[in-house]
């Protein structure tokens, strides 16, 4: 090894999900919504003006900011956005969490809270879920130096009432408690109700999900002015122009029709009902969801064949090899015509009782 | 304070330069390009498919990737692509300068290099430039934890000759050196030829400038297989899909075009000639520029008072009030309209004799 290799910084490299793209397939495996944005959104591509790429975009990303205040009828000081969640989240870590006590979150959650934690050298602790993947909240009780709950959780779907987050930050006012809600659309409460009475209270969205923009990286966070104020200073001093002309245009009119939004959650609401009905009759369990996907074990066959058996005919799902849930499949909720074929491949993979694996 | 405040990372905040965007106003502050992106982005534009934004973009960045190594006949595994220049930066100098030794870079050059240092709590020095803004290369013979060079150097506009970067890399074996390439287009050669001689040499480059797309937020770097993966490992820890779908798409159809490039750049250096020889003639003095900006000082007339008479007459230009600069001001080259405007409005302060300031 070269000198100069030394000094670069140590990390396992995180590996994000495959993203395979051919016709035919059904991509049931990054959570992604299967409704395209808002109207709105196709018409601000066609109207985009190209003399407007020349030109550097508004540091502040004002326009989006304060389509999103509005919107949740929040100040614009308390609203920031991101290159998506993961941008918003590994920032918050960088700017809130600088203490020498553990930062927490639960031992099975979103896989990029430890990456980031060892990234920015953040000692953490991860305290265990039930067996029901419920979190013990008197696990929370306890000196830290910030804590990380995803609601819905990641990737088990599981959603705890605001009365939990409620409870863990009624212990804990003396470190910033970040609330991941990449899911809560789907069918959860926000617990942003809160961020009146807990200054400490960082909650994180994004448009990835819910709002059909995956491919535009836009993630937000709500809270009190003085955390706005803090992740800012640290975003201006990392890139000052984070939000590119597109995103902050197109990202507009995806927050400004809420008719069609909601349209498509009760859509993919709807689907993940009979979908969890369908699944039960063929022996799969899995937690209820509140999300836009369903983290399913089945009785007899193993969840690593499920997801090799379905891959074969090009159904993607995710699968975690991983202590705890390693026996289970993440299928995210798209079409009724994709869940339908979805749902006919697995009968014909358990009725073959997995011979074929 | 509150105790979770006491956590928050400290920093002193950097403050963007100004984006006024009014009829009427000519920009010249941020050293943007005044010709738009190449024709074939404006088609991207068009044939832009609503649909893609739904899914997740290409983690990998293959296409834009690929455009680029294609263009500099390199392997795809000597680029990394990010969020403009500052994003590719500030991740190179969190996954290159971890040693306890400081890391060198001149005393007047692009303001980001200091705050990244503090933001990352990296060790700096730095040597002055001389009387000429010129770099002593003897200030980097000694052992250090990384170099910087920006070259051209911002806000200086002076260009250092291929020699001088080699010189400084044969000193410097056991550190990483990274050479800030945003301004090279404009009539400097680039770097890049070394880099199958250094291994340790990181050439950063930007479409923000010469390619005309500040408002997408394009930046890349080039150099051996070893640096690019280690990057790309950080990035992937930070945010797995840091360019959106759009940055993607239009970015491929911008590097394409070399015909329209060069023009846009010879149309620009033209500009940039005729208004050195209008300055001088009006008494100001100022390095040869091989950028697109003037870094001028007047011989009777203090310049921040330039800057307020230009910003009056809704001319804006830059001005840094720091040590051993704050004499100068820093003008972008417009189009001959533009700059013939600020010519004229130049003539009018300096005849007025700063009175009116």
């Amino acid at each position: 090894m070269k000198t100069w290799e030394k000094n670069i910084r140590k990390i396992v490299p995180y590996v994000p999900g495959e993203q395979p793209n051919f016709p035919g397939m059904i991509k049931l495996n990054t959570n992604e919504n299967p409704y395209p944005p808002a109207p709105g959104v196709q018409k601000a591509i066609r109207e985009f003006q190209k003399d407007k790429l020349r030109l550097y975009p508004d540091p502040t990303s004002h326009i989006l900011v304060k389509a999103l205040a509005d919107y949740y009828k929040l100040e614009e000081n308390q609203v920031f956005v991101g290159v998506g969640s993961d941008d918003v989240l590994a920032t918050a870590f960088m700017t809130f969490f600088n203490s020498h006590k553990p930062v927490l979150f639960p031992d099975i959650t979103y896989s990029f809270y430890d990456v980031w934690s060892e990234l920015f050298r953040i000692p953490y602790e991860r305290p265990a879920l039930d067996d029901n993947f419920r979190i013990k909240k008197e696990d929370y009780y306890r000196e830290n130096g910030g804590i990380v709950i995803a609601n819905p959780n990641a990737p088990t779907s599981v959603y705890e009432e605001v009365d939990l987050i409620r409870d863990i930050l009624e212990h804990n006012q003396d470190s910033i408690v970040i609330v991941d809600e990449a899911y809560i659309d789907f069918g959860g409460t926000s617990s942003l109700e809160l961020i009146k009475e807990f200054d400490n209270l960082f909650v994180v969205q994004t448009f990835s999900k819910s709002r059909s923009m995956a491919g535009m990286r836009i993630g937000y966070a709500m809270g009190n002015p003085v955390l706005i104020k803090a992740i800012n200073d640290v975003k201006y001093s990392y890139n000052s122009y984070t939000m590119n002309q597109t995103s902050l245009y197109y990202g507009v009119e995806a927050v400004k029709d809420g008719a069609y939004f909601k349209e498509c959650l009760g859509k993919i609401i709807k689907t993940r009902e009979w979908v969890m009905d369908k699944l039960k009759e063929l022996g799969f369990t899995f937690p209820d969801s509140k999300a836009n996907f369903i983290f399913a074990a089945h009785e007899t066959i193993p969840a690593e064949g499920i997801f090799t058996a379905l891959k074969v005919q090009n159904i993607f799902v995710r699968y975690f090899n991983k202590p705890r849930i390693d026996n289970y499949i993440r299928i995210t909720i798209g079409t009724d015509g994709e869940m339908e074929r979805l749902v006919k491949a697995l009968e014909q993979i358990i009725k073959s009782k997995g011979q074929a694996l």
